[in-house]
């Protein structure tokens, strides 16, 4: 969807004694001109973001989305973000959002100009799509190798396996390679036989009645959708757990889900040609409660 | 170096029967806003690009770099740039490098603003840094694991692996990492043994008096300057291949080089610590040669 607003930013020291970010603000229009050929984040994908869905005005789970954008910047040597700075942008962004259905405010932390003195920040507005479709009759999906080994991200930090980065070329060849096998979205699995996430989604199975996600141990996000509904269930009386889970685990699944912050559950129907039964009560119920205003 | 140009390009079809393209081109302040926030070069990496070196004007290698973008584009499903447009657009820019001495000259091709109607594109033109300490003393690297295997490229399509993409966080990030081992560069290197690539350079070895690279397999770029440095070599006398290169192979080097089109030939001194011999001469020679006027 067009963006509605834009907030450029300018970052503050992590430490910065302020209370009142506001003249760090500078609201813009959001389809005029607004940076420079020599960003580092269109040279080189350099820098980290952050989706949040937004219902009715209220911004889902700030606070978890604005620790995975530290979590990001340290793994990207980024200066820390301000977080009250950050929350505060979030607040006005999504003013800017819908006031009644869902929107999204994106949050984008760039290295800044090459060669320039600073980071470069800002947050945008829009209306978020209609996933009506996706959350009640599910999505097609297929595995596709990610091209790692699952003890690849800990060898190797500077793959940046566990930071949002901006870097999401490969993302979206995976969607298109989804859509090419007639799928709706993919998995991700590595190289050895496990599973990881999908392109822009948390994976969580359900296997003798156990919700599972794949442990992010580097390799992958910490989905704030799947923390979130994790707790929602735990609560509910269901158990939950991180699992190493193999790729082969998935003909098990006796439900399974892509979860994320705008489309929100999304039931599996398949998964590589092979029928997935979908709960259609109990994903009602988890979208109820992802619409539900949660901090 | 700061830009000194910017030329945003309206792209072509590739199959657009004009001969003269000037009115898709606007030159722009480089330093000015000219990209919206909504761009996906920027929101997600999403893009292609190539970095030509000027000399006295001069673009290097221009044809080479073309190939490689419509290469890039064809990996990424980017629609096929026209070349001739481009190539009229590194003309324009190199007029705005340098003239006496080095500069660059960048082409960007953008999948363009999300839900936007087309691609967006634009080309830079900069002084280069100096990069005389480089060529002449030489760079220390370390090898980094790029975290696939050697067979996975061809495998996986979808991780664009041979594109020269603006996803380049993990490049960025290799650099850093290269420099907190106290080293200047990295070398990539497949998680079962075999070299890759540095992250902005072609690397080549000198073995039994044999020059070798990387053989581009889909898991790296070919490099321009390794395949023109090649060609000049072999009209010099000598042999030259490509070959899977083990990495345990690299002890055996008796010289070894990262190519690139802005730094040229730069020996190295040492891998992972372990010394290597430079051939001061023949460096010398090499960057006389990529400094002379190449098509």
């Amino acid at each position: 969807m067009a963006l509605r607003f834009a907030l450029v930013i300018e970052p503050a020291a992590s430490d910065d004694p302020r209370t009142d970010f506001d003249d760090t603000f500078r609201a813009i229009d959001p389809s005029a001109p607004a940076l420079s050929v020599g960003e580092l984040s269109t040279q080189r994908g350099d820098g980290i973001f952050e989706s949040i869905g937004v219902v009715d005005g209220h911004p889902q789970e700030t606070q978890a989305h604005l620790e995975r954008l530290a979590h990001s910047a340290a793994i990207c040597d980024l200066p820390a973000p301000h977080l009250e700075q950050w929350r505060r942008a979030v607040e006005i962004a999504a003013t800017h959002a819908p006031q009644r259905g869902e929107g999204v405010v994106k949050l984008i932390l760039s290295r800044g100009v090459e060669h320039g003195p600073a980071p470069t920040a800002w947050a945008t507005a829009a209306a978020a799509a209609d996933n009506t479709v996706a959350r009640e009759q599910g999505i097609r999906v297929v595995t596709l190798d990610r091209g790692y080994g699952i003890d690849t991200p800990a060898k190797a930090p500077w793959l940046l396996l566990g930071a949002k980065t901006l870097s999401y070329a490969v993302n979206m060849a995976a969607i298109r390679e989804a859509h090419r096998r007639g799928a709706d979205d993919a998995v991700f699995v590595t190289s050895d036989g496990f599973v990881l996430e999908a392109p822009t989604a948390s994976l969580i199975v359900r296997i003798d009645g156990r919700f599972v996600t794949p442990a992010p141990n580097g390799g992958i996000l910490h989905g704030t959708t799947q923390l979130s509904l994790f707790a929602h269930l735990a609560s509910e009386g269901f158990e939950t757990g991180y699992a190493t889970l193999p790729t082969r685990s998935l003909k098990d699944a006796d439900a399974a889900w892509l979860v994320s912050s705008v489309r929100l559950a999304a039931p599996i129907t398949a998964i590589d040609g092979m029928d997935v039964p979908v709960d259609a009560g109990l994903t009602a119920s988890i979208n109820r409660y992802l619409l539900s205003p949660r901090d």
